[in-house]
């Protein structure tokens, strides 16, 4: 297919760099930011337009890799009725207009440039306002990964949100355990092993079975010295509702 | 070296099945519960108590692998003075007797029995109350890992606090997630992919440095849709302090 992508953003090179690799033509890249859009194109061996006035109008697909607040006004800018237009995000709804062919292409995954990503294997989560549009976007979706779903844009909302628990704030509570190796002058190296099995074991054991350590036990002495060691108000309250979680959870 | 292994949970499974594959002779198993004692025992090719007052007076190294919270309890009713007795907590401080020789081997790992873990990687985290001990700790230690760290108790402890939120709290927010799965009648298997790929960002790039998400872009549209979808405060309020961690982080 015909693609033109907008956004240049982590998941726009991921996934250009994926659609190219499955034999997809990526005829021009948009971005806001002029170096932006340049050094994707660039890696793409495309065009690229910082006006979305200048949009080739020949393409199959319009891809929307942007964040997500800016989604909908941005495709509301784009007049190419022919042709179908993907947004990539997990929180906003199928765009509906009064003619021309929208969907979903989300992809759950978490992207930074630096890290090679292999989208096989990467559930893709799917809607479209019509039948044939559904068909195209399977099709695409397909040729980059396995893993693909239809899943509606309420079932969308909650997916993204679960993928902020499992992703955003699991990465926030390692950021605290770095803060709290710092301060105590230790490599945060020591506690990869941990962090690795932790997030291995829930292909075996739901997380909901395998909860381990001094909250789940119930042992307040242990808490409360953490807490004691603990600087802010904020890391307190945090310590202290995650704790109050993992309990009621286990003494339902 | 001869051992005697007190406690018979997960972490006393596998460190003594690692223990036993370097060679060293498990002579018995302590634990209160009989079955306990006995399964181990038999996987172990040994005999087993349930009275600390049977414990054999001839093993080299006593390791009590039990809870934190009792452990200084029973290291005070064993009496054998020419060996080596060695806790295995983090948050346990070295045992401090008027004679004897004392120390801790903490491996930074989660243990379930179910899934076979490496222990060559798994960092040991070793202190001693004086140097001839700390040397034979540190030899059995070298003989089931290469990742053997001196650590101070009050390092430990920060460690261990560390660990809790590298684990503990991260299952804790796993079981959040799994929980939204279920109530949208999605897949737990689908988060899978993210929840891997974040543990593995962690080896490259600094948590501090690889956040993403709404609370980081500061996007209160997606944060205040994201709260009106969680059904209990105590959801509503870890979702709050959390996106205010990772926002107080990145807006420093």
């Amino acid at each position: 297919m015909k693609i033109v992508l907008i956004g240049a953003g982590n998941l726009a090179t991921h996934l250009g760099a994926s659609l190219r690799e499955a034999q997809h033509e990526i005829v021009q890249v948009y971005s806001r930011t002029e170096r932006s859009a340049q050094q994707l194109a660039h890696q793409l061996s495309c065009s690229y337009t910082t006006d979305l006035h200048t949009l080739h109008t020949d393409a199959d697909v319009y891809i929307y890799a942007l964040k997500d607040d800016i989604i909908h006004q941005v495709m509301q800018q784009v007049h190419i009725p022919h042709a179908l237009h993907l947004h990539t995000a997990g929180s906003v709804s199928l765009f509906q207009a009064d003619n021309g062919n929208y969907g979903v292409m989300y992809p759950l995954q978490t992207f930074s440039k630096e890290r090679p990503i292999n989208f096989q294997e990467i559930p893709i989560c799917i809607e479209a306002n019509n039948c044939d549009s559904l068909h195209i976007i399977r099709t695409l979706a397909l040729s980059i990964s396995d893993n693909v779903h239809i899943i509606s844009s309420e079932q969308r909302r909650q997916l993204h949100l679960a993928a902020i628990y499992a992703c955003n704030f699991v990465n926030c509570l390692y950021a605290n355990a770095e803060e709290i190796m710092e301060n105590a002058q230790l490599p945060f190296e020591l506690l990869c092993p941990l962090i690795q099995e932790t997030a291995a074991k829930v292909k075996e054991i739901r997380p909901s079975n395998a909860q381990t350590g001094p909250a789940k036990r119930g042992d307040t002495k242990v808490m409360q010295h953490h807490l004691d060691l603990l600087h802010s108000d904020l890391q307190k309250e945090i310590y202290r509702l995650l704790s109050k979680d993992i309990h009621m959870r286990h003494n339902k």
